[in-house]
């Protein structure tokens, strides 16, 4: 079963773990945010691809979900010897793939091909798409500090500040790329990670003509809730919808993606409630470790089998 | 007493310190040879320059001469772990230097600005000027690869290919920039460390207009040799003076320095014989401890003094 898994960071890294342990690997692609994005000392730093490729690689640091496993900071270090304001953890380690991503960008190869070279040399076989192969930046409007880009309110303020709203620099000019349109068209069904939905999924989906082609196809297109018993498994997606307007409940999220799929999957603790889609089910969806990743992705398979 | 110092890496750099053990900060320029810079990684890497930068803010590695003290090479190894044949060893600490030094160079400041913005946060007072603000490149013309860059031949194939003549790419385009040019009007004596004439010294005399702006100085104008019982201290001076034709002697270094300077020092384990010098003597000048960088340059501040 051909399938396509849309995420941002670490829950969606997780979930496509679990898909990546139960699926042959020419089966699943990973199309991910690459809003979150950023130009840091003179690097490309894409935080949501190398956590999907640091976690399909087996690289990752499994305390923090992003990061690779016993990295250093020595780099950032010296950085602040000098004086400089290094807010942002580059590990050491992490700093060679931001060397060659930036290294293969300046050679005129696409966030398509420098990921595909990338994952290869790390030995990974599923295919990792960034969401478009141009520059979208989210930007953040903030009660305290006004508008700033995405890392400063994610890591320089630990999603603290307010939310007022958010917008998408550059995502008019960005386009689906041709790998991303043969992936969905070849795709037996479409899974939606349990990421942020407003910062994670929707630039994803905010790709001028990606809406169109997801709804094209007729086939299982289902989301894992990110929200549990009213809270976020990890960082901001609680806070933010609330700040956003809106519930911090699966329910919210559900609505919020609306008919643009057709399945949703709630936590088990939670209720199941009325809601858009027509498939609705409840599994465990907090991958605490690789067990719960697993059955988790074995689940879901199973239960759009049939559609 | 105002001295300007010409170097290369290590034994330069350890004269330097001594002098500095024994100077006022603002009485010691040190000038520097750039030739054998590259980029590397998008990086601009000055082998020299950092040398003399983590040795005068007593960051370097002893054990080394160069590179910092305690350094790591995680970044390398993940590099390795990419396939990349990363044998340039670039330390994790280091690459700070690297990364601020080329974001500087990005951004329009020249190489004696970056340097000085540089040395200046690592709490060094003395003043250390790159031999020229373009980019200059020491091409290495060798029996078994041809033409190869100067990293290439001393950090891929540590030092062993047969050297048949050596080039400077882009010295005709080099000037003299206005602080070297004030610093040697300056000056009240003129030292050339113990570096490898062919390779660390000549690049800097080789800038159009230095030679005319050193000889017209009517100053003590010494070199200290590099070269002690027919063996380089350290590199490949000793080597690479057989195979482009000279003998491995002090006395030849002296003579291929020839009238240029007024001075020069043989080591104390060599006997003193004629050449081209007007003031010779000889001082212990193998730097094993800085103990002995302090007596050397304080025994050569002093042998100048009365001239």
């Amino acid at each position: 079963m051909k399938i396509v898994v849309l995420v941002g960071g670490v829950g969606g890294a997780k979930l496509a773990l679990g898909l990546a342990r139960v699926l042959p690997a020419e089966d699943l692609t990973v199309i991910v945010n690459t809003a979150d994005d950023t130009w840091m000392y003179g690097l490309r730093i894409c935080p949501d691809l190398d956590t999907i490729m640091y976690t399909l690689s087996d690289l990752v640091n499994k305390d923090n979900g992003w990061g690779i496993a016993g990295d250093t900071f020595e780099m950032i270090a010296a950085m602040r010897r000098y004086g400089e304001d290094a807010w942002f953890g580059l590990g050491d380690q992490d700093m060679a793939t931001h060397i060659l991503r930036t290294r293969l960008l300046h050679a005129g190869k696409t966030m398509t091909d420098v990921t595909s070279i990338l994952t290869k040399k790390l030995g990974i076989h599923q295919q990792i798409l960034p969401m478009t192969d141009s520059a979208v930046a989210t930007i953040v409007d903030t009660i305290e500090y006004g508008e700033i880009d995405f890392q400063t309110y994610f890591v320089k303020h630990r999603w603290q500040p307010t939310v007022k709203s958010l917008r998408l620099e550059g995502i008019e000019k960005a386009v689906v790329t041709p790998a991303i349109e043969i992936a969905i068209q070849h795709a037996e069904a479409l899974i939606v990670g349990p990421s942020n939905p407003w910062l994670s999924i929707n630039p994803i989906l905010s790709v001028p003509g990606m809406r169109e082609l997801i709804l094209s196809r007729d086939i299982p297109r289902v989301a894992i809730s990110p929200i549990v018993g009213g809270e976020a498994i990890k960082g901001p997606a609680a806070k933010l919808m609330v700040e956003l307007g809106f519930e911090a409940s699966a329910q919210a999220v559900a609505s919020y993606y609306d008919t643009l799929l057709n399945g949703f999957v709630f936590d088990s603790m939670d209720g199941i409630v009325e809601i858009p889609q027509e498939h609705v089910t409840k599994f465990e969806t907090i991958m605490k470790n690789d067990e719960v990743k697993v059955a988790l992705a074995r689940s879901v398979l199973e239960w759009i089998q049939d559609w």
